[in-house]
């Protein structure tokens, strides 16, 4: 068993930027994670908001951060961690041995609830999104559709209408769930929505080409073209090592943290899409580096014990 | 007059990364600062420890973000911002006219306290430095001086200390101000103090090679050589804008923000150095870019009007 002072579980963009704040603050750290490092921010096909870049990859700028980390913490990718016991020091159970550590970052991240259709996978990244924050500008002056009906999905439509991109909304009941101003704001600015109706289909074979849709109750299909479909039906937060470790969790399964990515634990931290609010690298990346601080003042003089 | 929807004041990182995102949100955003873009990162010497970069220069990092920032925002530098009137909309007035926003972001930045000695300014950057995080690693085995007494000077004692940096704290008081944790902390793990005793002068012709102290109540000199000294005297948050809104701030003069960068007043948020807590390149993007989705967000549903 090898020790640790920190575990950071996943590689994506706030692991990595964890990684690199430990082992700048001097703590042994170990990066896990159950796939290859980047999580969700690989499938990217282009970032134009982190800051410091015009345009890149997201792959690309994945091995940049996968990089520089492996310059202060040790990347451990394809391990999966079975369960984590103790409070401080923890020992991670991993598919092949385990490893103890005194802190623990929880970076597990999030997943975008798909649609579930095999066009829509194909054409993830192709036209296919699952945020309009990250991708609406490339869509500008075009036509798409927004499946949802939630707050999260009125705020996307009415991103991407402010943004020139020409947006139906499209919902499978006839009245939306998102509050009341929400739908005020995005009908007063003439936003349009097509209620009652299902995407059977998403149309293209490169690329998106159009989508079918057709009545919830059922009836006949319709195509319309269009040139991307983004998809806001909600996530979930990979939470089941935090739910193993027993810290607080918001109703929608993210980790409670406070201003310094602690949670409910002593000596653990959560940063990047496992924790509530926004959903951008750059945020991610500072929520990392917010965790790894905090586990190094409450390792060297923990503030609970003042 | 020229109208936004959006004013950001102080072109630094977090005003940049803002510009970045109000420009993508559709918002029509012009970003101001009386000096030229970058704030205080153009004074960093490298920059290792923002996620993407594994070494570059403050001013390169702020370049990239500039030109960046400029496909989405006016950037209007040596401009200063006399005063700001109304409630949303507001007008700013400048050194030569003025602008008329509806919702403005206060990212102003703070100063880090010199100790005020000509030795010090021409060596800033060269051995002096006022933050550890930043700069701490660069001074791995080699002998430092912290000049500060109060928690912040702690902690960077102790982030050196774990860092493997030879460092001695310096303190013009025979006791120190920082709560007894943190010095319980740094003596514990053998940590060095020189009390009573004040940095006459910082020697060294173009880099640090040692300090000149002497005991606070008098008497003669002393010369230490080393490689490094660091100021940890507090900073002062450059907030006349800020006061002259009328947003909250806090005891340290620090503005006063919500989870999204909300200040106390509806269309006013704040970014970066001018706000508390941790004060890093990283942090300030992530909260640039959060206080322009929340000004999106509010201009387009603003969430007290529920």
């Amino acid at each position: 068993m090898t020790d640790y002072d920190l575990a950071i579980v996943g590689a994506g963009i706030a692991g990595l930027s964890a990684g690199i704040y430990a082992g700048r603050g001097g703590l042994k750290a170990v990066i896990l994670d159950e796939g290859t490092a980047g999580g969700v921010a690989n499938n990217a096909p282009i970032v134009e908001n982190f800051p410091g870049f015009e345009s890149i990859t997201g792959h690309e700028l994945v091995a940049r951060m996968r990089a520089q980390a492996s310059k202060y913490a040790e990347i451990r990718e394809l391990v999966q961690v079975k369960s984590v016991t103790g409070a401080g020091p923890f020992e991670l159970t991993l598919d092949d041995g385990s490893v103890k550590a005194k802190a623990v970052i929880v970076a597990t991240g999030a997943k975008y609830k798909p649609l579930g259709l095999k066009s829509e996978f194909r054409l993830a990244g192709k036209g296919v999104s699952y945020c309009a924050t990250c991708d609406g500008f490339f869509f500008k002056g075009k036509k798409v559709f927004l499946v949802g009906g939630g707050n999260s999905a009125l705020c996307e439509a009415l991103h991407l209408h402010k943004n020139g991109v020409d947006v139906t909304l499209v919902h499978r009941r006839e009245t939306l769930r998102a509050e009341k101003h929400l739908q005020d704001a995005y009908f007063q600015v003439g936003g349009k929505a097509m209620l009652g109706m299902v995407v059977e289909e998403i149309l293209g074979e490169s690329v998106v080409t159009g989508v079918r849709l057709r009545k919830t109750e059922g009836g006949p299909s319709e195509d319309h073209p269009c040139s991307g479909v983004f998809v806001s039906v909600g996530y979930e937060p990979n939470n089941s090592l935090a739910k193993g470790l027993g810290v607080e969790l918001t109703d929608d399964g993210s980790v409670k943290v406070d201003d310094h990515q602690r949670t409910s634990l002593h000596y653990v931290y959560a940063a990047g899409d496992i924790t509530p609010g926004i959903k951008q690298m750059v945020t991610a990346a500072a929520q990392g580096a917010t965790a790894a601080l905090a586990a190094f003042d409450d390792l060297t003089h923990p503030y609970w014990a003042k």
